[in-house]
């Protein structure tokens, strides 16, 4: 397993590879590894020749008042991670490589930016898109994997990457839940052991929208009421929004049909949680 | 001489060569080709084993008021061009393929794009990162070559291409001119017989200029005001900038020392002209 620090010798790495015909799967994270990053190196791991990870806490996509300080960096429990699900090229950059002080680029996804966690986020996803851009020209993969729960992001990406014609498939792939439900998350573990129960019902909230969805409702201010009041009954968090959209242009929806997406986002004192869930009505 | 109209169709022969291990300069450009694309072509041609030619008057980069309509689309003169060139692969997108109906995404060079030319084009440069980091993605090149006519162009793509780490080497080539010192333009041929003779005192005034700072004078603003005076006197143009700046970060000097870059852009009714010279006081 390689760590490598600076673009410039991660372009010669894969430039290298690239020649003797390997394709790169490419996972991106911000570290603080669990077993959601695991599922996604498994698949690049099993997709392509040679398996690369990202782990750059991205200082872009936290706000002034967010939590880019004490964002988990267990450096050492990271490797082990990594060596175990056979990842072949680790890069890892300081904050200094990746924004030299001449830095003045951004690239943004107009509109589907500002929307659902974008709105109490502001300045979030320009910087997702912005250091996501300089991975993908870092790396230059053929498929970057990303995870479903952070379904917003993955939407602007795949975008994104269209939009500019990056020649890398993105592939979203299932949220990794704990056995209670809770989304896996690096932040989960901010939460005290009462906020840690109570947040289980997060994903109960969406299974109980899923089911009445099921059974025939097609009024989505009804559901995203239904799932409010769930949380808020079972909950101690403060709701930040509850929305039901199309899954591709994030708009809101009036009713249900076809495919749509349910996600919200609860805060719980400090720690922000997101989950959400893909409805297909047939 | 290949002719492609996909990025996806691009992406595949891209891939082929590099494979091959084959090296690809690349000149982007809006077409009505003149000497001074030549040039890059030819530098391309020698640099690398395959020379790519992008053809494209991209509607992002032209204001509501500018001259996108009116634009010079010569294909029968650009293909001999390019044939004569040896140009091996032309990339001729549709405005469509380019932009489809989702396109949402912006690329930006913040500060930069906001002086000089781009205090007269708002959104201009915007548009002109967008559409190069666009085309970055489609060819790969190890090389890509732009004019030092357009100088703010290339201090704002150079600096997107460093921040966003796009495997790409940038190089400047120098200005083509007329026997008279006339920048070679597209828009040239806009202008009437008697403006096309006054259009030499442009270059007559950054020599005029350069000789000054070469007897001595090191006041930027003192040269500003020589060279306004001298258009003023010698053309019947309106004068939309004179400016003395750093040839990095494009802030405007007092006092010249070591190297400096003198632009200005000057308007022939609707014809508007812009040319520079770098100065370098040893």
């Amino acid at each position: 397993m390689q760590i490598i620090r600076s673009p410039q010798e991660m372009h010669r790495a894969l430039k290298r590879l690239k020649q003797k015909g390997k394709t790169v799967g490419f996972v991106p994270t911000m570290g603080a590894l669990h077993e959601g990053h695991a599922s996604l190196l498994r698949r690049a791991r099993k997709d392509h020749d040679i398996c690369v990870l990202s782990i750059f806490v991205n200082p872009k996509q936290f706000g002034p008042k967010e939590d880019f300080k004490k964002y988990p960096r267990p450096a050492k429990e990271d490797m082990a991670l990594a060596k175990k699900e056979k990842v072949d090229i680790i890069f890892y950059p300081s904050a200094k490589e990746m924004y030299p002080p001449d830095f003045l680029t951004a690239v943004e996804v107009e509109g589907l930016s500002d929307v659902l966690c974008g709105q109490f986020r502001p300045g979030h996803f320009r910087g997702v898109t912005t250091v996501v851009a300089k991975l993908l020209n870092i790396v230059s993969p053929d498929e970057m994997y990303l995870g479903q729960k952070d379904a917003q992001q993955a939407v602007i990406i795949k975008r994104m990457v269209a939009n500019l014609n990056f020649a890398t498939t993105i592939s979203v792939c299932p949220t990794i839940r704990e056995a209670d439900g809770l989304a896996l998350s690096s932040r989960n573990k901010f939460l005290t052991s009462a906020q840690r129960s109570e947040a289980a019902n997060i994903y109960r909230s969406l299974k109980h929208a899923a089911k009445r969805i099921n059974e025939g409702e097609q009024n989505a201010p009804a559901i995203i009421h239904d799932i409010r009041s769930f949380l808020r009954q079972q909950t101690s968090g403060r709701i930040e929004y509850v929305a039901c959209v199309d899954t591709q242009t994030l708009a809101p929806l009036k009713k249900i049909r076809g495919k749509a997406l349910i996600a919200l986002a609860v805060r719980f004192a400090g720690t922000r949680l997101i989950d959400n869930m893909i409805i297909n009505v047939r």
